[in-house]
């Protein structure tokens, strides 16, 4: 089972995204595909000594820039690294792609290419640590404008995601909001809250702020632009915290062992919340495996995105997700 | 001038507010009017050892629950503590008025009482701590459904209060929002860019979540769903990477001395996020002074919220805000 690698996207070159390659056709037995420019790739390849792992080439003359407008780079670039990594994958000759480039193009190439699970709104899922087992987050970017029943999707993806992946038997669903009490939200979360009450789902009602990082439920349901402020929030919340420990901080020994201590801690959280040290992101609701990375993603975070890809892609998880909603039309025509 | 202190509301009850109210007097020399049920309040004063102070007690019959709805609240308890202390802020008995009971309820009986600035949705900003000087969140809460042209009210009355009260002469204002470019945004938010933009404000574009903490801007302008999300988000973070540390440290010596500093310097972030210690939230665009503050306030926080109404009044920030929107008429009847 092969997974296709944007081997051009991403803040770090070319050098880094090989080498998270090799690592995982290595490490985790994994077949990769490198997409992008032969010369470039081969290249970095023969540095890495990656001979005799299961790594092929597949050459795409276009590259997206990261700065790039996603439907530009859909119409333009129809021969860039990422859009093909797609195509690889809606041939069968990939079960899955990863990019760690552009994200806006990656979501719009993964959406146009492998097409949506129709009347599904595709959404980010991110498995962000918490007192607890982690919790998903859905959707942590794709969709910014919501309408209720578009929440209740993600929560039916997110618990068959989290009862697929993590093994959870009876995943809990709770929707984002900023009191305990179903009336409190406003109009699209409070709709949002009725319609998961009433479905099928482990719904745990509502999740404030303040308790996302206490584990009490498996999946929080969010709209992209929430999900995505909540995300960087915490990822530059643990940044400016050790910072303000840095600056109270003057020479005291044990003060300085403690900030060591603290400031390792921190990193190691601000890891756990990177969601490309978890593997990357998964796209749930389009037919095929898609994962997106953090543009600065190192080889490990790469690594594991590309196993993360493999497992999704063993799973069948897009085939079974597409399964679930298909029986459940209910869902697709509320307004 | 007199600040009437709610001193019914509140977690903790009376004994504890009566506590910050004699603190504020003996402390910052504000004149306190007490509201609520005499006899307990006069019992708590006493104990305080209060004689000689500036307290005086303003009777109260009904107590508003911290679980009541806030219109009920409005419609059937008209004379409890927190209505007749706003009652004495429209009669022009008291300069501002501060609440720690439930926030809901609060905000209605501010609005009603003291009135609406004409044309504005009034919201609650919040101090929070930075690598550099103290950025104004706001909304925190108050407006769970917003359009376009309530988030600019907001950065001119955000502006406003830096300018007046942290003596900020050209405070920047940023928008939260998923991406720097204005493009970045749900519908709501690309509107509000827009008017920012065309502001006379000095608008720095968009503020991603991972900046909020950073200190660039003075005014972070958001709705106050996602505000109130944020703002519990960075308090709820702060509480639980602590629990993670702890979990991680296992008898090391030098780790638990770590442990005991990064969990100081944490409980005093955590107070420093925590807008009660910042001396509550006040309510900007209501004609009148009022102060919001966390069911949970100690003496001190609500002490400091005394000691801000009292500033606040002495700056006629209510009329000075007032005075501005009048004179920008435009603000107001944009759709």
């Amino acid at each position: 089972m092969k997974i296709a690698l944007d081997a051009m996207g991403g803040d770090k070159g070319p050098s880094t995204l090989v080498q998270g390659a090799v690592r995982a056709a290595r490490e985790l037995g994994t077949e990769v595909i490198l997409v992008g420019q032969e010369d470039i790739l081969s290249r970095e390849l023969s540095r890495c000594g990656a001979k005799g792992l299961p790594i092929s080439i597949k050459h795409a003359s276009q590259v997206v820039d990261m700065a790039e407008s996603p439907s530009d780079a859909l119409r333009r670039k129809k021969d860039s690294s990422v859009r093909v990594a797609f195509d690889l994958v809606k041939a069968g000759e990939a079960k899955g792609a990863v990019s760690a480039g552009n994200s806006g193009a990656t979501l719009a190439t993964a959406m146009f290419t492998l097409g949506r699970i129709k009347g599904i709104r595709p959404a980010i899922a991110t498995l962000v640590p918490t007192l607890k087992e982690p919790s998903l987050i859905i959707d942590v970017g794709a969709n910014v404008d919501c309408k209720p029943h578009h929440l209740l999707q993600f929560g039916i993806m997110g618990a068959l995601f989290v009862r697929e992946f993590l093994k959870n038997e009876n995943p809990r669903v709770g929707l984002l909001s900023i009191g305990e009490e179903g009336s409190k939200g406003n109009i699209q979360v409070k709709k949002a809250y009725d319609l998961l009450e009433a479905s099928n789902l482990n719904f745990c009602g509502n999740v404030e702020g303040r308790d996302v990082f206490k584990g009490e439920v498996d999946v929080i349901v969010c709209d992209g632009f929430v999900g995505n402020i909540c995300l960087k929030l915490s990822e530059g919340l643990a940044e400016s915290v050790i910072a303000m420990l840095r600056n109270e901080i003057e020479g005291n020994f044990l003060a300085i062992m403690g900030y060591g201590l603290a400031k390792k801690a921190f990193k190691r959280f601000k890891k756990r919340v990177d969601y490309a040290e978890y593997g990357g992101a998964p796209l749930l609701g389009v037919k095929g495996t898609a994962i997106i990375c953090h543009g600065s993603s190192e080889p490990k975070a790469v690594m594991n995105a590309i196993g993360v890809a493999h497992n999704l892609a063993a799973l069948n998880l897009a085939e079974k997700l597409q399964a679930s909603m298909s029986n459940r039309r209910d869902i697709l025509r509320i307004i």
